[in-house]
C-alpha cells in the first residue's frame, strides 16, 4: 500500500465503520436506505473561509455543522456524508489526526456516518462535504411565504458575525471571555435539527441563515412576491452582543454586522396566522417573531423608533 | 437578488431542470428514487490536476467523467450530481458560460442530472462533484480476486499518461495529430459505464484505473492475499503509443508512464475460469487479458521476454 492508502486506513477507516462505506475500499459507497432523502453540499476554502493555522479539530466541526444546518433547514434527519479534503504535505499526519478527531466527535454527536470521499494534497487547504439526510413524505420543500405570515428566527443573531470580525483583529478591546464567546459562536454553530423537523407542516418555508439575514429574507420576499417587514427591536441578541452594542458609537454599523454577516446558521421561517396555534403547542424555546409578510415587494426594516432604516450591504456574496 | 444568486439562476438553473433540484432554491436537493444507490466524489484542483488557463468546457467534461468512471466501476447507472465550484472573480461570467456548456453536454450524453451544490470565489480554481448512481441488488461490491482468476483491462492503457507529459512540455517532437490524440485521451476519458454493468455477476471485482495500473493491482493483490502476475506483452497499446514506443530509447521509462501514470479511467477486473464462458457470451469488444492471480503475495511483472521486471514507481500518490 502507498502512503495515501495508509492514511485512509489509519485515519479515515476508524471513523467510517458503517456498512455503507464498504470499508472505504471501493470506488463508491453503497446506500441501501430506500427512503426519501435530501442532499446538499458546502465547501470551506483556505483564505476564504478560514486560515491555514486554524485548529483542524474546529474546522472539521464547522465543516460538518454548516452542512448539517442545510439538513436542519429541510426538516431532515442527518444520515451520512462524503468528504473531499486536500491539504499540504507538510505536517499532514499531525493535521489529519486532529481533523479526524473533530469529525469523529461531531459524527457521534449528530449521528452521522462517513461514507467515503476523496483525499489529495495541495498548497492551500480545501475541504467540502456532501451530506445526505432522511425525510418522510413531508419536508420543507416550499420556499414561498404567505401574505400575513409572521417571520421567526430560531435564536440570537449576529454573534458569529462579531466572531468573524474578532478573528480579523477588530473589537480588540473586548474582554477575553467575550471574545471567546463570539469566536465559539463563529467556529462551532449549532445546527437546528430538532427545530427543523418540528416545524414541518407548520412553517410556510424554512431556511438557514448562512449568508446574512437580510440577503436571505430578500430572496424569500422576491420569490414569494411579497413585502417583508422586519423590526430591529424584535431581533434577539445575546447578552454579550447587547453589551457590545451599548458600548459602541456607530449603532448602525453594528446592526449591519448583525443582519448581514451571516454565519449564524440559525433557522428563519414564517408561519401563517392560521397555524400559529400549532406553533404554540410545540412550546419551542428561543424562537422569536421578528416581522411579517404583506402585499407588496421588497424588504422594509424598521428601527427601534419604528422609522424605516436602510442598509447599504445585504449580506455575503462571492461575486 | 445579489450577483451570486443571479449567476445561479442564469447559468446553473437551465442545466438543473429536474424535480430533484427543487429549482435550486432550497438548502438541499430532494431525492425520491427509492432504489439502491452508490455515491462517490472526486475533486479537481488548480495546479494539481489542471492549469488556470485550461478550457473550462473540457474541465467540466473531465470533472463529470472521472466521477462517472467510479459509477462505471460499481456497475451502476448514472443518476445525478452535486457540484462544488470556486473560481476567481476575474472574467468569471465568461469562464462559467463555457464551463456550464461542458456540464450540459456531458450531462446529456451520460443521462446525468445536476441536483445542486455550492458556488464560491477564490484565487485558485477548485471543483468537486459528488455523484449518485443507481444499482440493482447486484453490483461490484466485492474487491477480492480469486486464485486462478484472469486479469483483464477494458481498453488501451497509457495514452492519458502520455497526454499529461505532453501538457507538461515533454514529447515536443511528436506530430500535432499525435499530440492531439494523447491530449484528448487525457482531457476527456470515456467512462466504461456499459461494460461495468455487463460485468455484474461475472467479474470477481471491478475497479477503475485512476491512479496507475500497478498501484491499483497491488491494492487488490494485498486485500485478496494473492500474487498478481502481469505480462507487458499483453498490455493493450494504441497505435499512436506503439509508434512512440518504437521511437524512444528508454523503453522502461515508457512502460513506467504506461503503468504508473494513471488517468486512464479504463476498468480492470478479474474473472474466475469457471465464469469465462459467461464473459465470452457477452462478446465485449476491446477487453484484454493481461495476467492472472495465483497463491502468494505481491505483484510480479514479466517483460516481453518473460523475464521479471521491476519498477521503482507504483503510481500517483498525493502523500
Amino acid at each position: 500500500m502507498n502512503e495515501e492508502q495508509e492514511i485512509i486506513q489509519k485515519y479515515f477507516l476508524p471513523i467510517a465503520d458503517n456498512p455503507e462505506s464498504l470499508m472505504l475500499s471501493n470506488d463508491a459507497a453503497f446506500i441501501n436506505k430506500q427512503e426519501n432523502m435530501v442532499i446538499s453540499s458546502d465547501m470551506m476554502i483556505e483564505d476564504v473561509h478560514f486560515d491555514k493555522l486554524d485548529d483542524p479539530f474546529c474546522l472539521a466541526q464547522k465543516l460538518l455543522r454548516v452542512n448539517l444546518s442545510d439538513i436542519a433547514a429541510m426538516g431532515a434527519q442527518p444520515y451520512g456524508y462524503i468528504l473531499n479534503l486536500s491539504i499540504p504535505k507538510l505536517n499532514h499526519e499531525l493535521w489529519l489526526k486532529r481533523f479526524c478527531k473533530g469529525l469523529a466527535k461531531d459524527s457521534e454527536k449528530f449521528n452521522l456516518k462517513l461514507f467515503g470521499g476523496d483525499l489529495g494534497s495541495s498548497k492551500n487547504i480545501f475541504m467540502s462535504v456532501t451530506i445526505l439526510g432522511l425525510v418522510s413524505k413531508k419536508f420543507h420543500k416550499n420556499m414561498i411565504a404567505h401574505e400575513g405570515s409572521e417571520i421567526f428566527v430560531s435564536d440570537t443573531l449576529g454573534d458569529a458575525g462579531i466572531g468573524l470580525q474578532i478573528k480579523k483583529g477588530k473589537f480588540s478591546k473586548l474582554k477575553k471571555s467575550e471574545k471567546f464567546f463570539f469566536l465559539s459562536k463563529f467556529n462551532t454553530p449549532l445546527p437546528q435539527i430538532k427545530l427543523g423537523k418540528s416545524l414541518i407542516g407548520i412553517a410556510d418555508f424554512c431556511k438557514d441563515i448562512s449568508d446574512g439575514f437580510l440577503k436571505e429574507i430578500k430572496f424569500i420576499s422576491k420569490i414569494s412576491n411579497l413585502q417583508a417587514n422586519i423590526f430591529l427591536s424584535e431581533i434577539p441578541l445575546s447578552r454579550q452582543l447587547k453589551n457590545l452594542y451599548n458600548n459602541v458609537g456607530n449603532k448602525k454599523k453594528i446592526w449591519e454586522l448583525i443582519l448581514c454577516s451571516g454565519e449564524d446558521y440559525q433557522l428563519f421561517f414564517s408561519v401563517n396566522p392560521k397555524k400559529k396555534n400549532l406553533l404554540k403547542k410545540k412550546r419551542i424555546k428561543n424562537i422569536k417573531r421578528v416581522g411579517y409578510f404583506q402585499k407588496g415587494s421588497g424588504l422594509v426594516i424598521y428601527d427601534q423608533n419604528k422609522k424605516i432604516i436602510k442598509f447599504n450591504n445585504d449580506g455575503f456574496s462571492h461575486f
